[in-house]
């Protein structure tokens, strides 16, 4: 994409309301435009950084055997009733309105009901098990504050997932490997080294919930983490029994500030049971089914990115999800022979599939830097009267500038 | 995608209270599932084709220069009160309700007002002119009636894009444009022989306004088509003035109902004027910004494209909607060499890029055959002891069988 033709531009200053870092970068970059507290809109970089994020966790779904759906936000009073999740006293972020007709209806924040309720229709028979759906979905909560930008919103994306078992041996095999699965999106992200599965506390049916919390001085939550382990116990359940029977010991955790960027809720067969979603098991007798929740915020994902990846000049993103793979800074434009080399070279780099911002603007050297470095993309590519026939590449990461041929570039560009 | 897996089932009665035939035949294929009226969820073939209609919408966009976007569904009350357009007397079908802290807010049912407000940190110089974004997204409207299945929704997805441009003959280019990249879509979405740029109405900078109608008894508008030139005339400004204005002969024009599936709206300067957006022209002078918009339903898309294209048996996807291009029907698979066989088909059309369904329940061939009717995939293809090397070839739209090897079908598929 030609720079000229983006849209946005970027601000040196970040608005005086916005505290949170994420935010400040995301808005200075031209990432994503501030409607309200806690309601951002996505521009057309944003846009592309959270595809990158979707593409990667809709491969990990897929590749489980979960299906893609789409619910509606809008969500039936009486249905939520019947789990009596309707109440601001059980449930106290619900966007609640009517229908022209006096019906009451409320905007979701979660989907277990309206699923559970639909799958009334699709699930009979233990052969119809076991059955798992994810969905990417804006939620709408009405949190009473909302200042940490992307990390905690009144509107943002969700991926959430619902399982539907026979048993509970059935459902522990598939929450086996969504741990494993959301751990490779966490990779996948550029997270390995900061995501940590961590012990909460448990519901009705299990000792432990698990969440998975990222290591980040702008969470609100605490964790202790034993990080050879690669585990975690939240702050919430920390005493010397659980220590014990996670197998841990004290000396090796360490107390960190974390967001939590996934959680799972093991509901057992409760919903089921409320809803009346049961099934004919291989002996003919009826049976509840066993009920999953998976979450992983998207929008908070890429603002735990950005809290943990950047530095006083900007954002530094993993290659998995930077919006594209080289920025393109053309000097001397003015010069007709960089002018031709540097669209050259730009339409080498799309015509082999990589992702190029060309910074063609008719602005300083010194504007297009700082802007680079806003914006974060991993690989600066400087073409100019001063790099004859080669070009020099700086990632973002590194201090570290190489003059290479193009061909070189790109070699190193498609492993 | 092996058919066993997909977690919907189609069904012989579609529900008692939904009287629109897309409706019917989406829900009873497993394409859609109602929330409650004109809120319906999407499933995995449903999900499907609408991703397939996004991404042509999308395609045509680009290219006439658009960029995505995503704007947010809240709204604030203080910014469509400076338009006047919060007030129920204006706009009936805001869904409403409140932050906690007692801050009124709306759900975004259009999107003129915060992408103008956005613009005002944007655009600052004729240089940053034109300027045309888009967006698919969730739109909310609290529809008095909600009884046309996925063709009037309380709750749907709409392509919407709006153009900022310096004057009105930048604005009219632009404008031409969309009208040929909307007949575009139309066209690649099965629908050419069925939608007609249609004059309404103007507002108060032109003497018409321009929408898209597809021809459908489900439409609820009245149009006047002449076929021939591939123009029509809404019912509301059909008279002699009109006819002659627009240079048609009224024996030519045919009376039809029709379906509204995209719109256009010049508001020239005045919702610019009202925000204060405004820009620095060539000659140092201030002036206010050219505003259009845009409008592609998508799911009302979807919905139209069932509508016209079914019969008794179930819906007729054209090529390039359908949720996969081939079903492939497996019959006799306890024959150990027949379900080799259709396991070896399956791989190489998958291996080829092409999209297969392949029935590989355990349920009676007339089952399969009335799924597959139903649920209306281009190609219907069996595999069974009887096809013997050969596989037979129906089309959904043809009652004609071809007996074919498989290499002769992927190259026809392959075109």
């Amino acid at each position: 994409m030609f720079q000229s033709k983006l849209f946005t531009k970027s601000k040196k200053e970040s608005p005086a309301d916005e505290l949170s870092r994420n935010a400040q970068l995301l808005i200075r970059a031209g990432y994503i435009y501030k409607e309200m507290a806690g309601a951002y809109a996505f521009l057309p970089l944003g846009l592309r950084v959270i595809s990158k994020i979707k593409s990667i966790i809709a491969d990990e779904m897929d590749t489980i055997g979960s299906q893609e759906i789409l619910m509606t936000a809008l969500q039936r009073k009486e249905l939520w009733e019947v789990t009596d999740r309707w109440s601001d006293e059980n449930v106290d972020v619900w966007f609640k309105t009517e229908l022209k007709g006096g019906q009451k209806i409320g905007f979701g924040w979660s989907h277990e009901e309206p699923i559970s309720e639909m799958m009334k229709q699709y699930i009979h028979s233990y052969k119809d098990l076991p059955l798992y759906v994810y969905q990417f979905q804006t939620k709408f909560r009405n949190e009473l504050r909302s200042k940490s930008g992307i990390l905690r919103g009144r509107e943002f994306v969700m991926k959430d997932m619902y399982s539907y078992c026979k048993d509970a041996d059935q459902h522990n095999a598939f929450y086996k490997s969504v741990i494993d699965a959301y751990m490779n999106v966490f990779s996948r992200v550029g997270l390995s080294d900061y995501v940590f599965v961590t012990s909460a506390s448990g519901g009705a049916f299990t000792e432990f919930s698990h969440e998975f919390q990222a290591i980040s001085e702008a969470g609100e939550d605490t964790i202790y983490v034993d990080r050879s382990k690669k585990i975690a116990i939240n702050d919430e359940i920390y005493n010397e029994k659980t220590i014990k029977d996670l197998g841990l010991n004290e000396k090796d955790l360490e107390k960190v500030a974390s967001i939590e960027v996934g959680n799972i809720f093991d509901f057992g067969t409760k919903k089921s049971e409320q809803l009346g979603l049961s099934f004919t098991k291989e002996d003919g007798n009826s049976e509840y089914v066993h009920l999953g929740s998976y979450g992983i915020g998207v929008t908070r994902l890429m603002g735990t990115i950005v809290e943990i990846f950047n530095d006083a000049k900007g954002i530094i993103w993993p290659d998995s999800v930077a919006p594209f793979a080289v920025h393109m800074i053309g000097l001397n434009l003015d010069k007709s022979d960089v002018l031709a080399k540097a669209n050259d070279m730009y339409e080498k780099l799309q015509s082999a599939g990589i992702e190029v911002l060309f910074d063609d603007r008719d602005v300083s050297a010194g504007e297009k830097f700082a802007d680079s470095d806003l914006i974060g993309i991993p690989y600066r590519v400087i073409v100019s009267a001063k790099t004859a026939g080669k070009v020099e590449v700086k990632r973002r990461d590194s201090s570290e500038a190489r003059m290479l041929e193009v061909e070189e570039l790109m070699n190193e560009l498609k492993k």
